[in-house]
């Protein structure tokens, strides 16, 4: 009983550790703590993003040589087994000593896999599984894109209550409030791709960068990335987007994703406008929906959202709704497919 | 200090008191609290709807004779000048005695005003505005329907969260759950009337009436209004419905809205369809929005709101949200225009 609420205690402490991780880039986020066998805590650590030492590894380099022998290390993911940029983290912790490995998430990578056998064929004790809901939720977007080999998808738009964009005429400018925009930037941040078609991209020439309410860039910047035929001029404001744009004269979203997968984007964050949304969701390629809604009425034909291949009621996209808040004037739903 | 106390929480009472009262008919929900000279009190009473005792003279007909002499009246609404089915309140508190009146809000009929002036030439104190606010917010509707002359109208619409009211086919039974059709049910029975337009009773055949989670039928029912040109057949299902349906083949809101008015209807509920909807809208007839957002995405061209008179973004209807929740799956927004 007192042990498991120790490792409780130092699973939470662990994912703790692992939100000081950035949310961007190709790499999860993962924490470990590491026990002596009386309970005391020896170590800590958390992975700084793609090409730094893991969780493990991090926690590990904080001690003398010999000093985890005999320990447990608590981790949030299971331990790689797999040698990249870094060595294989199962590894680490068998040159290490360590008697125990308790994590919480299997790791579901094709490549990195295959560590909690490798501890267990030398003689390590592995529990695995340990506090998996919570975690699994706070990996959500990462695991996602593991399991479908693309990046996670949210897609974004701002409407008026009666589903529209912009007024008949076109004219949309600040729909929503700044309270609402500076959410938006705040979420765009933390993806690693902006994606935009190019009729948006001609019609509203968007910086497509990551803002702050004084209008500063925010330290992180997503790639921007421009799907469709039609041509953008070489003085178009996302030209001059810190992170050089990634151009895709395609209509073939899938491998666009791939592509965009390959070159590590696990999180991908799609602005518009109305006709490549409708295409990302006809795909069934959306994976969170963020729907701003501005307290107005605009009727007319400039919808939010268009064709969607749905003809019958029975086709409806169902949606999960997992938080509906207000922001200033304005509400933001965040749905999920069901 | 102590006498405002004193004060204050009879007019508190005498707004639960008030909200006894039927929320449906022409007459307002008042209540009255009676206080002797030492603040005790002497008798309670309120209105039960139209062709019944006010709220003051409720409170007297409690007291014997003379019992109410030199007491202070606390009532909810001003005391009204008027001879109808019943005699003038300001009146009665004369001949029973009264020596001082605190009211909230001024009454704003044009037959009906008067008392606090005809009580004051009969030497009685009167004190008007008393926790005003609070019984204004609570009587909002009915101020409203006295102020323009036409019945507090209420629109509702169930739509997707990208604006359908149904899919391409015309589909869309259910796109609400059982919480949300419950509570427009509910909401149904505390309006005078219940519109539709004669598109919406020929494709849908709606019965109109408010029920039960049970299919029982309420209560209160609304009376149910169709609005529109076409013909109705001998067998719809409105026709059947426990009050008798009023027909108005016209497109003329405002005539529509007076005649109601003039049957003593003071909140009437919009339930569509998209076309009499967008009309209300257009017409600038709507005084609160109540929009039923389903989790799901529908697409295509079947909109909850059509064209509303909206051509460019400065024509905007803006709006205020006063309240957004969940109904089970469902979302709630509740809206008034800004």
């Amino acid at each position: 009983m007192d042990q498991d609420a120790a490792l409780e205690r130092s699973m939470r402490r662990a994912l703790e550790l692992a939100a000081h991780g950035p949310s961007t880039g190709p790499n999860p986020r993962v924490g470990c703590v590491l026990l002596a066998a009386n309970g005391e805590v020896l170590a800590e650590g958390w992975h700084r993003g793609a090409g730094t030492a893991h969780a493990e590894v991090d926690a590990l380099g904080k001690l003398p040589g010999g000093a985890a022998r005999g320990a447990t290390a608590v981790v949030t993911l299971e331990p790689c087994n797999h040698t990249g940029r870094t060595g294989p983290c199962a590894l680490a912790l068998i040159d290490a000593g360590i008697a125990r490995v308790v994590y919480a998430v299997s790791d579901p990578g094709r490549e990195s896999s295959g560590g909690a056998e490798r501890l267990r064929a030398h003689g390590i004790d592995v529990l695995g599984g340990f506090l998996e809901a919570e975690v699994s939720a706070f990996l959500a977007d990462w695991l996602t894109a593991a399991r479908l080999g693309r990046p996670f998808v949210t897609l974004k738009w701002a409407s008026s209550l009666d589903g529209r964009a912009a007024a008949a005429d076109g004219t949309s400018r600040w729909i929503t409030g700044p309270q609402a925009r500076l959410d938006v930037h705040r979420r765009r941040a933390a993806a690693d791709a902006i994606i935009v078609g190019t009729g948006t991209a001609l019609a509203d020439d968007p910086a497509l960068t990551a803002r702050d309410a004084a209008g500063e860039l925010l330290p992180s910047q997503p790639i921007p990335v421009v799907i469709g035929s039609r041509r953008i001029p070489a003085d178009a404001a996302l030209r001059s987007h810190p992170r050089p744009p990634l151009f895709f004269p395609t209509d073939d979203l899938t491998a666009v994703l791939a592509n965009l997968h390959g070159r590590g984007i696990r999180h991908a964050f799609i602005e518009g406008g109305p006709r490549l949304a409708s295409a990302f969701v006809a795909a069934g390629l959306v994976d969170e929906y963020l729907v701003y809604l501005a307290p107005t009425l605009l009727g007319g034909g400039r919808l939010a959202l268009g064709e969607i291949g749905v003809s019958g009621i029975d086709e409806q996209r169902l949606l999960t709704i997992e938080h509906c808040g207000r922001l200033g004037e304005d509400l933001l739903v965040v749905a999920r497919p069901r």
